[in-house]
């Protein structure tokens, strides 16, 4: 079987760019610089069915666009997730958290969303497509 | 200067056993089973703070502990986490989820606790003293 993006990813997120085991995409959520990272292999739920390869490949490229996160937002801290109770598909949430945002300390999940404008997803998309590169 | 465990980490769980790189720490909720690790080196605040080796071998020893979890509790689902809003050192979360319980399917911060007894406390870190070898 071959790798096929969940729909509800589809849903709430803008596509990216594709490194060499992760889709990146851009939550659609003005609130907060929102990363989620999909490895792009089948049957995927936890991070203990990748192979040790995909593994150490996928945490390299969350701390590479973790890296890149923290150039282009200079966030208060960095949240980085796997929870998955919801969407079944292994996914990584990386995301730009201040100290002014709307849910902190909170985390983010169930909180408040907000789409981003044409204008602003059309630029920031194009943005993190150039340094994900 | 040398490393030394957050007093709010400290506080809140119970030691289980030290691996080469983080401590393992169980959290005192007996709503969920939740392990802490905290890499022990001082000055660490996001996972891009790590040296590479480090960082390698953190997400090497959060694996090895999701996979003993998984083993030990046949979850639904593993949640693997590093927050951090409200105590900056650096801990990755890694917690058992179960469609039944008191959280499903939101994530467990902030959500109600309950302390272990203290003689499921002493068997549970016990058990997982063991399998942490």
């Amino acid at each position: 079987m071959s790798f096929k993006l969940h729909s509800q990813l589809e849903k709430d997120t803008i596509e990216v760019s594709d490194l060499n085991l992760c889709k990146v995409l851009l939550m659609n959520n003005a609130l907060y610089p929102w990363l989620i990272l999909v490895p792009m292999k089948p049957d995927l739920k936890e991070i203990t069915d990748l192979s040790p390869e995909d593994y150490s490949l996928m945490m390299e490229e969350v701390n590479n666009m973790c890296k890149k996160m923290q150039e282009i937002f200079s966030p208060d801290k960095m949240n980085v997730a796997t929870l998955g109770n919801v969407v079944p598909q292994l996914h990584i949430h990386i995301i730009a958290r201040f100290e002014k945002d709307q849910a902190w300390p909170n985390p983010v999940w169930g909180q408040a969303s907000e789409e981003y404008s044409e204008e602003t997803k059309t630029l920031l998309s194009e943005k993190l497509k150039l340094l994900a590169k």
